[in-house]
């Protein structure tokens, strides 16, 4: 936790003003934090080393206990042979909000994000694959998995899951207002935070849908799912 | 532009369902799309390679004609030496939808991603530096930077900030509806986009601010920017 959500207002007011954010403080060592701001996030962004250079691509991830499962045929090419293994980073960011100082300098967005370095490795286990195609499905939409037609054979023998076996994983967070310099406080200059959030902004049937469908209770829900 | 924007609804459904989505084929070559992507998105996830690792991490980013800059202590510790360039691979996401279909198969995200392969070096020439730095405080608030204290010159000494010198340009794109296999239409099964985008929620003063400011035009359009 940073400083910024133990201390509220009327405290707040007492301290001087460079002691209210801990610059350069924003580390977050609560694991339950960093796991529920893995499990907030839809997307991931997951780097890997490619001939020497650097690759960063946009995947879908799920979490179960300690261990990632990403999927797809670009999350599989990450790790050639069945034996090996690669690392790899997977970050995920929420951007909560636009942090608006007196001056340029300070400006700065309020964010919680998590870096995960990890090892990828192919899972073969079938057991083990399902429960993360499970993972992934519900990941995407919460309680999917039971509501659709059941994955055939191929299918899962044509989807490629790579288990991402954790070694260290590294939160920060920035929140709260601006913090400028003293003497800037007196200016004429806005100040504040503009609040940003991810929301859903419609629900489209599918036109070829059979009529008597009703929306399904994992749909429903997505309206209303906290983050 | 993929198949699916440039086909209507009506003539759309003249097509085999196989046809409507080229699947393997979300790759969007109009340099210009790719450009208007990067400049909505409000945050890239950045990767380096340290000590032969992957590392992912959020930045602020702006661009300028074909250039990319980002800045801060985290962006300038990337290339080391003032002379030194060093690979880097930015990627933005925009993410549009939930696709949900009749299998788990065939679940999907709608999404604008774009893959940026670059060079890395230190901006020390300043007019460039001031360019970026007025790019990138007006990429967090469009036309920020004239309404903010200006910089001192112990601030604009005290930002480092990198130019990426692009190499390679790479967007994607998955839009329109789920694509399931033929025979599971007739299933009872729901199916549709639920849609997503990112929204200002709300916009808090600094309870600091001197009373008689107003929210400036930057903060005031913040509250109504297309994406």
């Amino acid at each position: 936790m940073t400083k910024i959500d133990t201390i509220g207002r009327r405290q707040r007011a007492t301290l001087p003003r460079h002691a209210r954010v801990r610059v350069g403080k924003r580390e977050v060592s609560d694991p339950a934090e960093a796991w529920a701001v893995i499990d907030a996030a839809r997307i991931a962004h997951v780097g890997f080393v490619a001939d020497e250079r650097p690759m960063v691509i946009p995947m879908l991830h799920a979490r179960i206990g300690r261990k990632l499962y990403i999927h797809g045929a670009k999350a599989t090419r990450i790790v050639k042979g069945v034996e090996e293994r690669a690392p790899v980073c997977l970050t995920v960011t929420l951007l909560d909000g636009i942090v608006v100082a007196r001056s340029a300098f300070h400006h700065s967005m309020n964010y919680r994000s998590v870096v995960v370095h990890a090892q990828a490795r192919h899972v073969v286990n079938a057991v083990e694959k399902e429960a993360a195609l499970v993972a992934l499905t519900n990941r995407l939409l919460p309680g999917r998995w039971d509501e659709v037609r059941q994955m055939t054979a191929k299918e899962f023998n044509a989807t490629g899951v790579l288990a991402l076996d954790v070694e260290q994983v590294t939160m920060k967070r920035r929140d709260g207002p601006p913090v400028d310099d003293e003497e800037d406080y007196n200016l004429p200059i806005w100040a504040g935070v503009i609040s940003l959030a991810e929301t859903v902004t419609g629900i489209a049937a599918d036109e070829d849908l059979a009529e008597d469908v009703p929306a399904p209770p994992s749909v429903v829900r997505s309206t209303t799912r906290p983050r």
